[in-house]
């Protein structure tokens, strides 16, 4: 351990640990440790190892034989947003017609919103998320559709993470409807322009009734050319050019995946770009779920995430994803673990998340219980007993 | 309100209230009132109504906005057992053999625990049940099969919960593998002896593998002669008489009926069993849902329960449960919430839980949300901020 003046803590008493570190335990991609600890030094892991080699520190945490893993990263969500849509969500669960509704609703509300309930509104869920385990959270603009109510998302949400994705094209601005290739021009344009200072990342939702191959590869591009990172809602709804178009464009993630052809399956499993996927969507909505077995037996990166959001996905549970994922999506309990953290981490290109090893950042969440099996084992049970989040105990 | 020395307590500033009472509110069978206060009065309801009109009391409690809902009735689960089955799970999950595992490894490990041990793991997830809103527990016996072990087991479930359960009829004990009829002996003489007085239930798993029509009477009229009331485990993974014999000797509720025909059906919507889902027990092992939808238009009372137990639903989420049956059994977010709550304490013949209404039991759950509503719209996100039992703040 260095020599410096910040304080260390021992992390004891951990009945085991996922550290995402191949060459920890005994092999496999989740570096699974028994009867572990861990010493954080300020806001990062100085050690990793079993608890009875463990060195000194200042001061010792017993983690009672908790597991735990990697704080969660979760790098897909919609979280600056104004208004609720319960009543629409119970209509379309009820089998009744409900009229309003959509992202439309949601951009009247978050226009009409103040910066302060904007602003209060993201805390709250993040840190409904953080007690939840997830200690990285990214999140979007694209309910303003307008370039003052986009960079004002993008602005509100610098404050509060720093991955931050401009999505003005999330649909075409309503006062564009009958002229979607004037709302590219000003996506690409002077909300660009307005946007990139607050964001790390661009998104375009690529889907019939949205945005064309055509309109998101000139939307990534300008992107890229403003020195944004592309990322990219691809192949939810139906087949279409998204998935193929991150990876030719080098985009980190292509988010839902959930109808993709043989081509676009090779194309994930031979590109840099991850499938991450959103299996609250796909249950809120009662949609088909992605294949994730598909993915994985092809040798593609998957991710999961929340895509939490007040229309189609109002969960911030990465947990809830996990038991989704097993039960449904044909992913292990060990798999879903790792896409849930180094997962995410290789959907946001960070490093320093997702992994429990020296030089990571000190970011942990301890289970009520011997295994991180018991995500999947116990769906629905709020496990997650403890956070820690830059060497700090945040919950 | 009655004179009394019992002190009052107003929780004030209810966004909306589940009374289930269907005189209140705007009609319909929550009885949901916006707006609400609540008046506590000792470990009973005393008052309920709009805030505007609350008279006074010793304390008050501000609600802050929350929507409240009466505490969650969980009318079957399986909690005194000793053991673990997480590899069992995950070797299921993960598709990889396992020889061991199922009722059997439970049962071992559940007559190696001491009392203290057992004692212990039942109020660990009964303080997990109550943080997740659940007021009202029901839980069983049916991991001991010898006279001792199921005496023991429903002797330490009466210390901490008044709905108990005798389930020696879960299997056939080991031990009588090769005389299940001298097991159904046991289980309907000595062993119904010596557990009688430790339970209110009394239970059998009727089903293929386990006991049938014949002897699932003999045991339910055996335990109905020492003063039992009967329940039972029906239908749940093959078509079979356990629905109709639990109508016939009206049993307070039949578990599962995921295989019901059509006259299984119009048994319970013209007799007086509730017919409980566990929708726990399906996602776990990926079974066939339950149509609530089904039994709910035909004019049955639908109950919503966990099943919680280490192998096939090793949840103690109601919400979760919710959730599941909003999506995948037809229930809309009223009728699952009614389910949980009111269709619990009729599927346990209990007048005084499961409603907000004055002289009932002060047990409340408060959710960080505006609606309950959200229990389905949010899934997996623990909403549960606060719980009131017995009139006393529990969580
Ligand atoms: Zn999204
Ligand atoms: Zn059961």
């Amino acid at each position: 351990m260095s020599a410096t003046t910040n304080t260390t803590t021992l992390i004891s008493n951990l009945g085991s640990l996922v550290t995402n570190d191949p060459s920890r335990g005994s092999g496999g991609p989740l570096g699974l440790v028994e009867d572990a600890a861990v010493v954080i030094e300020g806001d990062r892991i100085a050690w990793v190892g079993t608890a009875a080699d463990a060195p000194a520190a200042d001061t010792v945490h017993d983690a009672q034989g908790r597991a735990a893993i990697p704080g969660f990263v979760d790098s897909h969500s919609h979280l600056v947003f104004g208004g609720d849509r319960t009543q629409e969500f119970n209509a379309r669960m009820s089998g009744r017609p409900y009229e309003a509704g959509g992202i439309r609703t949601t951009v009247a509300a978050t226009r009409a919103a103040t910066d302060e309930e904007l602003a209060a509104n993201l805390a709250k869920y993040l840190r409904e998320a953080l007690r939840q385990g997830t200690t990285t959270f990214e999140t979007k603009s694209g309910y303003g559709l307008t370039v003052e109510d986009e960079a004002r998302a993008l602005r509100l949400a610098s404050a509060q993470t720093s991955e931050v994705t401009y999505l003005g094209a999330h649909i075409v601005s309503p006062e564009y409807a009958d002229d979607p290739a004037g709302y590219v021009d000003l996506v690409t344009g002077e909300m660009l322009d307005a946007c990139a200072p607050y964001a790390r990342w661009i998104d375009v939702f690529c889907e019939k009734g949205a945005f064309d191959g055509d309109q998101a590869r000139a939307i990534l591009t300008a992107g890229k050319a403003k020195g944004l990172l592309p990322r990219i809602h691809a192949n939810q709804l139906s087949y279409g050019p998204g998935v193929q178009l991150a990876v030719e464009l080098d985009a980190a993630s292509a988010d839902h995946c959930t109808h993709l052809t043989d081509a676009d399956v090779d194309a994930l499993a031979h590109g840099n770009t991850v499938a991450t996927l959103l299996p609250g969507a796909e249950f809120s909505t009662r949609a088909q779920w992605p294949d994730a077995r598909r993915l994985l037996d092809a040798g593609a990166t998957v991710a999961l995430s929340t895509d939490c959001n007040p229309g189609s996905s109002f969960t911030s549970s990465m947990p809830f994803c996990i038991a989704l994922a097993v039960r449904d999506m044909g992913m292990t309990p060990d798999e879903a673990l790792w896409s849930a953290t180094a997962g995410g981490a290789r959907a946001l290109r960070r490093q320093d998340v997702g992994r429990i090893a020296v030089g990571a950042r000190a970011d942990l969440a301890l289970l009520d219980a011997p295994s991180h099996v018991h995500l999947a084992y116990r769906p629905g049970v709020p496990l997650v007993a403890e956070v820690w989040r830059d060497g700090v105990r945040a919950v």
